[in-house]
């Protein structure tokens, strides 16, 4: 089996960190990592070896086959474009700035792999919670066709990386220990609409991505989405709160078996204790959890339903190393 | 200024604590407090003075003019059947027990307390999250007129008790200083569909009070409403994430307009720093808290909003204390 020269920029963050677990299991020729300045010196271990934090300055990625940037937009924007004129790396960016480009595609494996066939060598990897928002929806769309959604979520301090998990930590022993509130923007036990920045039509940029990438994964641009996003006090995964409105009338029972059917979708339901899927449910699990899936009492061709997934794995780190292996064979 | 025989029944618990708070401002002749077995012997401090606690056990009535009641159904079904028979007492009831009742009107005194001219003594406080929402629709109805809801919730610890505010900071605790998972539902750094008992249409109670008392208040059997009610690890103030569809295309500079005027409710709302309501600026305040107004991008007759109270202040003991002021006058 051939092996490839992988890099991976970004490798010291918390999706950086997901996506070297799983190249362990890639087979690679070399390894190359890549840090922020102040992680220079470093050594990162992989497969028992110290592996040398490098600085993307002056690198030149000509004999480098794959490479995954999880380092952010400013990082992608400032180097992709150079590492692109090489003609020969394939780079699998997880950031947010190459996404809505025509000529990148924007592919969640079990959705839309064909859109890869006319990849340019980049390929993006959607926003997190649009990934696990689609991977409930998909098997529905299929058969019923979705036509509208609104979307209100409960997004884990993990997504605003380290910093934020941190300031979560401190602000709630503030509050437990030292019976004290952070008098900037308290994040111990509250909660707060996603600080992304907002549009003219008083939506922020992660809602504004919530229609954007579904509109360009499903290949629909008539699908409306109408998203709240909120950051509440969870360490990690992401919790979704789904109506969605279809063009056909749908059926409950047959919703169940194309959500059981469908890869790396798992119903997550126990009626008889009142248990349904919780973000601790789906840490560190490469599948989205469904629950509470039911009619729509408030309009025949709506269904309810409840998503909670991991947004470092399927989210991120696990959606970007699924498009890494479509390049295997 | 007559002086009142006030009784307060569940004086230890959360909502009872707010309601005694509360009564500093009533024209109170002799204040009677009842707790349950486990807190006879022991006494509260009302005004300076130290109030017995009692029990309610072969208490009679007769003698007292208003009671609240806010110590959940069992005990308000249990007794308030026997005190209306005196045909003296007025009973205010913060409990679900007799919202739905026909004879029982169920009142926010901001929206409908003309409902109140029908009574027979007793009179229902709604559920804590429908009254949140109601402050922040009922303007909007009154002009656009409301046709369907979809609301997500964000409830907080104390919608379920001391009990579960000391869950909360347990398994907060069990995460941060002993690095360990409550394996018993944890709450910590958690979050979960709300536990009340599920109906045929796999609705819980809380989410289908929401659209019952929703109609029962607004006099309106027609509107629609579908919620999914999440308890999240926050302490106190329920947050709600709601998208109205109206008869009437609705105008947001009116919207706006509407609910500045509309008693009882604020816009808190800070573009410049992406700042908007969160459950600890809604903490302790009678106000709701409303944010991120906007035009609905999936429909031209909707809008959506952000909602946050204190739901044992407006949410319970501020509405049941403000259905008591009605019969001062």
């Amino acid at each position: 089996m051939k092996k490839f020269n992988v890099c991976l920029v970004g490798a010291t963050g918390l999706v950086g960190r997901e996506i070297l677990h799983f190249l362990e299991d890639f087979p690679i020729n070399e390894l190359k990592l890549f840090a922020s300045e102040n992680s220079l010196g470093k050594t990162v271990t992989f497969k028992g070896k110290d592996i040398p934090l490098q600085s993307l300055k002056n690198f030149s990625f000509d004999n480098e086959e794959i490479a995954f940037f999880a380092a952010g937009s400013k990082i992608s924007k400032e180097y992709i474009p150079i590492i692109c004129q090489n003609k020969r790396t394939i780079v699998i960016d997880s950031s947010s700035y190459f996404r809505m480009n025509k000529e990148v595609p924007l592919v969640i494996p079990e959705i839309n792999k064909s859109a890869l066939q006319n990849h340019q060598r980049l390929i993006a990897s959607p926003n997190c919670t649009t990934t696990i928002m689609l991977m409930a929806l998909y098997p529905l769309h299929l058969e019923f066709k979705i036509k509208r959604i609104i979307a209100s979520t409960y997004q884990a301090a993990s997504g605003g990386g380290k910093k934020l998990m941190d300031k979560l930590e401190e602000d709630s022993l503030d509050y437990l220990v030292h019976k004290r509130t952070n008098p900037n923007n308290p994040y111990g036990f509250n909660l707060y609409l996603h600080d992304s920045e907002l549009g003219k039509d008083r939506y922020n940029q992660e809602e504004i991505k919530m229609e954007s990438e579904t509109q360009k994964i499903l290949g629909d641009s008539s699908i409306k989405v109408s998203a709240t996003c909120v950051r509440v006090p969870v360490m990690r995964a992401h919790s979704i709160s789904i109506n969605v409105e279809f063009e056909k009338k749908p059926d409950l029972e047959r919703a169940y078996h194309l959500l059981k059917e469908f890869e790396n979708v798992q119903i997550m339901e126990s009626f008889l204790d009142n248990r349904f899927a919780t973000p601790l449910d789906a840490q560190n699990k490469r599948e989205i959890l469904i629950s509470r899936l039911r009619y729509d009492r408030s309009c025949p061709y709506s269904l309810e339903l409840w998503a909670v997934g991991d947004q470092l794995l399927k989210g991120a780190a696990w959606n970007a190393f699924q498009i890494a292996k479509e390049f295997l064979t």
